[in-house]
């Protein structure tokens, strides 16, 4: 791959000349941090990413983890290589305190840093992003022993962290889990079940893996309000932080996936009798928190978790986007419509209408969505560091778009992966070009944490009428903002702000119809439109955002931004209107239809 | 897979309530049939589907064809077993003369019958299919020497066929190719080029493969008007019929794709002196027809190809889509939007409205486009058999719908195959389930035969504006036709007949628009969304037309009909009313920008 993975241009444009981050430092938790500081975590992500990751991203796609007879993970070497190099840089502990050996940066910069190895290799990435999901999750609802005894070596890169939520019965549905904890009155538990999908969930490219793991103890509730969360360690940690004897964890198999097979995907049981800690057989845990409020812990991560998915799914998008940009430049093809010389030479194929459109959608569907991600990650911080109001507005704004910004860029970036496939031709469906990967890596991310439809019903179900409908409401504020500027500049930001304004009161409007009906079945039934439809509100609000940003400066950067702002709201956002009439029918297909007529 | 690839049922009625097929054993061609040997044919081909072509689908995927050392192509032997079964049960020559050894079917039966293997396995299929579109171009064109040379070994297995356009610089663009054809004045000539792309280009799976090659004789004129078409043997062929020495074909190199694997697809070179036939370097081809006139030919085999390709994708949609609807009614997950106890049992996922909707929206794509397969195929039928005007009419319309029935089902029975893998949910994305080699198989068809760039091209550029509109006032009458027999039934078909209309009228209106501009940079920038908005009122007028066949029949597979046209008209045809606005604006986005902005 000699392109790169990502532009440090555009990044430069989101956070220094949109989000203006450098102002963070003037908050007390950001005061040692610069703009130098900032570039220089930039600039070795960069380097790290196009040397040490992406060399090996096609290597590990031929060539999958798989087991050993002695049950181990056998995977190419590269991956712990990569791994290491990126620990010792001292990336894992990125946004974490300095008390915890931590850099404390702001979390838009993180996510900018962590997005270049994301574009170069998803599947090594997700290793160290789950420890970092996993530690930040212990940091706010763990014991300072267990900051201590975990958290410490995952941010030194000595351990990584999973999340073990899903079993084979129950995925998306954590109400049905059935992974039992039995406390021994010494302060530890004994797990017993069965965990799927846990990705990262075994390897040798530690000394240890943290597992957080959802269960339920004797006696508690049904349902979600029944579920504890336990740390449960591969190995048993001793009381000098050496690392001790073998859990009752087990590997049973590994999953065989279409992408992202870099990263280790398992099926683990808990307490099978494999290994007896302390001389019997259970998998030892400990509490994290209190009893029965597992999952609200757990959301923790899994809301961290959404964004991070949003970011994979841009930065494979990104990196297929660049590829078919070079792709495009370079390989020539027939001639202008008006040319009717067949011995003139041919011209290169981004000269061609319909190339430009597969460029121009990429590039509006990738650069939208990391201006999505960029602004969420930019709330994290605010969420954490503003004052007073401003925090609260922020988590509100965070919670209403965590389902956009996981599941606009699966759709969205997927599809711009597809279109770098179809830029290259034959080609591209080759596995001589990295596109293809791509496209399959990509296809997962509609899939994992919370599929496209519970975003849908998280968003419509939950998000809009939280707290008496206030989540809409921070975000239609948001977006009036931005309208608000934009008409006074005129010119296409005004076209654009009068369009998006229309879009955005259907939307209010037609969400007040649904939850008028005072049924939820009719409410949620197209909740994927409301969703999709959403979601393309949002990301033309990004663009708007981006032409103002752009606004009196000149040059093919900014021009290219204009472009894409003008593809996006003559292409796209009109695609909206017969969702949202769809959403104002009340429809009632999907409910009717009786599952024998399939 | 223990769900079948197709429905018998499906086919029953769209061949039989739908399109009467049975009809046309009251023409000459068709005499000897009967309603008895459509079903023996069709009773044949699922059980042979079935027993010799499903079971290797995957493990062809996971073991792609290889070359060895000596230059040959190893696969799996299940391959060439299950063609040999195929070749014996005379089903390569389905559709050609009992002169020729054929069964003289009709290709709406023919089609109907390939569909089963193609649903069954892609990889495999594509052998013989090629085979038949080759022999079907050396009956049209070839000479009768030609035929009793190399149609009636193909038509028996003993052969195999390809087509050899594409070379590494040229694509889509075939006035740029360059291989050159010598002529030696004894009747043969010596070909020199590179061929890529080629599927089926070397194996070892029959004793002599056919390459139909374009190539340009010194003198030919520029362009496409200096392209001659050849026969050339992998091995020449003996005065007796027998096969003798090795021509000059040689293959340089496997491509390595992302799916449809079982299919050898190969770099071929012509004559680079690896074999040196009758003493000498060059590959000895033989002239079809006349110099110069080649790619008229070639486009004999490129539309019944065009027509094929949409089969596949039909095809592995329909696959897919069955396996999901197993899928769901017997996976459970959570609960029904209403129930709030947890401790209720979990319910199959198909009573959740989401997943009702990714099935129906599978229902409607691949029933729509099988429907319209179907119909072209019967069009191929009439053009051939049908009297006077009702041939010529059934041609104008077929050439007028050839770019729909490639590009719709490339684009979205490759859609269903992604909401078959979203129905799964994790398991989808594993190698366990056959969904994603579907969706990786189905990939390929938006790229081959013409990309999905190129199709828009043809509808818009040539084929709605051919012989004065006539095209697409054929297509007009015949919608017309269906919206006013709709409009006499009432109900929902009066509902779907006016909602249809409109679009109608606004598909002819823009097209009026389009050209009207008089510059044709601007009339086809968007003839992407023109082709996909042409698309969506061909598919509901395909649903219409169902909805017609089943009227005043009961029972859940006539209701599921209704119900998925009710899906379809009110989910999928409104796309294309923001598609029609963009092309009504004359929008110069893609004109205007500039590649140096990308």
């Amino acid at each position: 791959m000699t392109t790169a993975p990502l532009s440090r241009r555009d990044l430069d444009f989101l956070l220094y000349e949109w989000l203006d981050v450098t102002t963070l430092t003037g908050r007390k938790r950001f005061a040692e941090h610069s703009k130098e500081t900032f570039d220089a975590v930039l600039d070795l992500s960069a380097d790290m990413a196009v040397k040490h990751f992406a060399p090996h991203n096609k290597k590990a796609d031929a060539n999958e983890p798989h087991m050993l007879p002695d049950g181990s993970v056998e995977m190419i070497p590269e991956v712990a290589e990569a791994l290491r190099v990126f620990g010792e840089a001292g990336l894992i502990a990125g946004q974490f305190d300095e008390a915890l050996g931590g850099m404390q940066l702001p979390a838009v910069v993180a996510r900018a840093s962590l997005a270049w190895f994301q574009a170069a290799n998803a599947g090594t990435s997700a290793y160290p992003f789950l420890t970092i999901g996993n530690a930040n999750l212990l940091v706010a609802h763990g014991s300072q022993e267990q900051i201590d005894t975990y958290v410490r070596p995952m941010l030194e890169g000595r351990f990584f962290g999973t999340m073990c939520l899903s079993e084979p019965q129950a995925g998306s549905s954590l109400a049905d889990i059935t992974t039992r904890a039995v406390p021994r009155g010494d302060g530890t538990y004994r797990l017993t079940g069965t965990k799927m999908w846990i990705s990262g969930g075994d390897h040798e490219l530690t000394e240890n893996i943290v597992h957080l793991v959802l269960a339920k103890v004797p006696g508690a509730p049904a349902g979600v309000k029944g579920i504890s969360l336990f740390v449960v360690p591969k190995r048993l940690v001793n009381a000098d932080g050496s690392t001790g004897e073998r859990n009752d964890v087990t590997l049973v198999g590994l999953n065989h996936k279409m992408g992202n097979r870099g990263t280790t995907n398992t099926l683990l049981n808990f307490g099978d009798g494999t290994h007896t800690p302390g001389g019997e057989p259970g998998a030892v845990g400990y509490l994290v928190g209190e009893e029965n409020k597992g999952l609200s812990y757990m959301f923790h991560m899994m809301n961290e978790a959404r964004i991070g998915v949003g970011f994979v799914a841009i930065s494979l998008g990104y990196a297929g986007y660049l590829q078919s940009v070079d792709y495009a430049a370079t390989r020539t093809q027939g001639r202008a419509a008006d040319d009717k010389d067949p011995t003139s030479a041919p011209v290169p194929i981004n000269r061609h209408a319909d190339v430009r459109r597969m460029l121009l959608a990429q590039k509006a569907y990738v650069e939208g969505a990391l201006a999505l991600g960029l602004y969420c990650a930019k709330l994290v911080d605010d969420q954490e560091t503003a004052e007073g109001e401003a925090a609260t507005r922020a988590g509100l704004l965070l919670d209403t778009l965590t389902p956009i910004v996981k599941s606009w860029p699966s759709q969205w970036c997927l599809e711009a992966n597809s279109l770098a496939i179809q830029v290259h031709g034959g080609y591209g469906y080759t596995r001589d070009y990295d596109v293809e990967q791509f496209y399959r890596d990509n296809r997962l991310n509609p899939i994992h944490e919370g599929t496209h439809g519970i975003q849908g019903l998280d968003l419509l179900g939950r998000k809009v009428i939280m707290q008496g409908g206030a989540g809409l409401a921070v975000l239609a504020e948001a977006v009036g903002a931005t309208i608000a500027r934009a008409g006074s500049v005129g010119g296409p930001a005004a076209e654009y702000a009068s369009q998006l304004g229309a879009v955005l009161d259907r939307v209010v409007a037609t969400t007040g119809r649904l939850w008028g009906t005072g049924d939820p079945a009719v409410a949620l039934a197209n909740s994927s439109a409301y969703l999709e439809a959403f979601g393309h509100m949002v990301i033309a609000w990004m663009w708007l955002e981006q032409v103002l940003a752009a606004d009196g400066r000149s040059g093919d950067f900014y021009e290219g931004k204009r472009a894409a702002a003008r593809y996006f709201f003559r292409y796209e956002l009109p695609k909206t209107g017969p969702q949202l009439d769809l959403l104002d029918s009340l429809d009632r297909t999907l409910l009717d239809v009786d599952p024998a007529w399939f």
